[in-house]
Order: structure tokens, then sequence, then C-alpha cells
């Protein structure tokens, strides 16, 4: 028996107990901005209340408990402190660069999109608040790094896949589904290129109605498509 | 202070010693199949000499020390195994459910591309072996559902992003590219549609050289375009 083989067998073995594991969600919902009144991005944050970083603000989460999945862990810790169960959860990315921390803690990152209709604030805690997710101040932890990730992720993701779903209630006009992706994006996009192309992905399909009450011409409904009825290339 | 904040706040803070962690690696290599000769996906594994799982092959990976980083694990584990440093190596999901080993561990996996030039067996452990990817048995642990994970996540990326290129030398003909796609895809491609696609990706450009010592109409060679340098939409 080698050294390396030796070594190797630990994969999934008892580790020594020297790196604690943490489950911390990015929760991103659509509201107006303070100032503009146009939509943008807006997370909930939690106040730390003991070192290290006290007073700051850091993301929701927490210690993963033996007996939670990863994601369990995480709705968990959400619905503590928002009072959200999102339908979009997805893990993101697991940060564990040795200086995050001043001990060393890897944080497995999920994150939710909420819709408007969701997005009640009846429990929150008195440690949690909601900013816009451009505009946050100095994080504990590396949790800018994250917050960062999670807003390229999105942005870029946005482009490719149906992941607007997650902003929109189930049936929606495809000027709604513009303003998310502009809401998102950040900037304009022209109604007619943005309706050949979201057509072109075979993400969505008319139900066949219209916004009832609406004007001469009410505007059709559309719907995602779920996965397993999808055409992909 | 509620109950809710004293719960939050241990956010990236000293967990309980309850759940382990682990890196692990899955590295996959275009060879040539034993039996139709045509390039197909390997990876290595490990055999595992201790109990859970005594004899079973399983991936390479091992405890995350508390001074290394993830990736660096992940490095330095893959190298201890196959003696391989590949070029691209990304972090794939954390696997953490509950029964996926006896006792509680999180497993956080890389996954890893080497080329042809690359894929020397020299440091190989006696207990290391290269498998086709689609034909290994029962591996330890879920490790079965990350080999398929992986290589979901590599057939599905190889169709939008520039993936391919941890397979390639710098330099290659876009037969050499398709013949990857079709390696990994495991079905043929039509040259002029494969052709045009990847052009029109902006992914790749010609160097502008051509393959030399070849026949009469010596193919042109091409490289991909470093992340920076693109055009993307």
């Amino acid at each position: 028996m080698t050294l390396i083989d030796g070594q190797l067998e630990q994969a999934d073995n008892a580790t020594p107990a020297s790196v604690d594991l943490a489950v911390s969600t990015v929760v991103f919902a659509l509201r107006p901005h303070p100032i503009t009144g146009e939509d943008t991005i807006w997370l909930p944050l939690v106040r730390r209340i003991r070192e290290p970083f006290l007073g700051q603000w850091a993301l929701p989460g927490g210690p993963l408990a033996p007996e939670d999945d990863l994601a369990a862990s995480a709705a968990k810790s959400l619905n503590r402190t928002t009072g959200l169960k999102p339908r979009y959860l997805e893990q993101l990315y697991a940060f564990g660069n040795v200086n995050r921390s001043p001990d060393r803690v890897v944080s497995i990152v999920y994150w939710a999109l909420v819709r408007a209709s969701e997005d009640t604030r009846e429990s929150i805690g008195e440690n949690v608040e909601w900013f816009v997710a451009d505009e946050i101040g100095q994080l504990a932890f590396d949790h800018n790094d994250i917050v960062n990730y999670a807003l390229t992720r999105l942005r870029t993701k946005i482009t490719w896949s149906p992941i607007a779903h997650g902003f929109l209630d189930p049936e929606f006009t495809l000027a709604q589904l513009r303003s998310v992706h502009e809401s998102v994006l950040g900037r304009q996009l022209d109604p007619a290129n943005f309706r050949r192309q979201l057509l072109s992905t075979g993400f969505i399909e008319p139900t066949g109605t219209s916004v009832q009450g609406a004007s001469h011409r009410p505007p059709a409904l559309y719907r995602f498509i779920p996965r397993e009825k999808r055409n992909e290339p």
C-alpha cells in the first residue's frame, strides 16, 4: 500500500473536523427602485448580531444541520428570514477560499428568485432588510463576491434560459416578460427583436387566451413550457 | 433579539462539527474505445481500500485540508492519483444528500478535461484505473450519480460553450474539433452544419496557417478566442 492510496481512500470518509460548512442563500426579487421607480433587483440581508463582522449585513443562512439535505437547509433558513418559499431554488456555487472567514468555513450558496405575488414581508425577522442589489455596502465575509457572482449568473442565464419564469406569474404577457428582462439587464430591449428572439427559443407558448377586461386589442397571454415538453435542439 | 435572528447569525460562523467535507474530481479524457476503436469518454477511478465500500471504485478525492482552497484541493488529489495537471478545472456541484454516505459527508465536486497530449499515465497510483465513462459498474457512495451529472453537463455544455478546448491542443482543424464533439455526444455530426454553427458562435478563429506537410489542400488551423477578446451577444 502506497502513501498515495493511503491518502486517496479518505475520499468521502471521516474528515478531520477542521473545516466548517454553512449554507447561504441569495434571494432576488424585482421591486421598484426607491428613486427611479423602475423595477430593479432587490435581495434580503440579515444584520449580524455576533462577531465576526458584528453589525454588518450578511446573506441569510446558517450551519448545515446533519439531518438536512443542502437544498432543504437553504429553504429553511430562507423561510425563517423572509417567510418566503420560492419555487425556484438552485445551487449556485460553493465558496471556500481559505481567507473568506476568520474561521475556516466553506459556504454552499443557493439562489432563489421570487415573483411579485410571493413577495410578502409577513414573517420577516427584525434584523432582516431588503436592499437594491446594486447598491449594497460592504457585507460580512466574502458576501459581496457572492452577490456579484449571483447577479452575473442571473444576467447571463436570463439570455439563454427560461429563468425569468421565477419572477413571473404562471401566465404573462410578452410585455411583462420583456419588462423582467429589462429590469434584470438594466437596459431597454427592442420589443420586436425581443418577441422574435423569445419565441425562437421554444421556452414559451401562447395559452390561447388574452388579458381580461383590457382594451380593444387585449394582449395575448403566454406560459413557460415545462422542460420535459420542450423541443430542445 | 428573536430566536429567528439567534439562529440566523450563525451563518458562516462556527459550525457544529457534525458534517464532514470532501472534495472529489471527475476527470474526462477522450481515448479510443477498446472494442470499437472510436474515441469515447474515459475517467480515472480509485479503488477503495477501507470501509465503507471497501474494494469498490470511487472518484479521486479526499477531505478538504484547512490550508487548501477548494480548487487547490481538487488539483492536489487529482495530481496524486493521475499525475495530471489539467488546464480546465471547474467546480461542478456540491453533493450533500443525507443518505449519500454512512457518515454525513458533503462532497464538493470539480471536473476537469484533459487533452490527449496531457494524458500520460506516468505517476498513476496502483489502485487507480481508467474506465470508459458509460461502462462503469456500481461505484462507492453516490459517485454514479456524480459521474452521470458530469456527463450530462459535458454533453450539454459542449453545445453552447467553448469547452471542447479542454480536449484539444491550442491549434486544431475543424475536423479535429468536430471529432471531439462527436466523441462527446456519441453521434455523427454533419460537417457543413457543424462548420457553420461553430463559426457563428464566435468561439474560434483561424490562425492563418494550415497543417504542415499535408496533401494538396492542407486543412486550416483554428484556435479558441480567449473570453476577454470574444464578441458575445
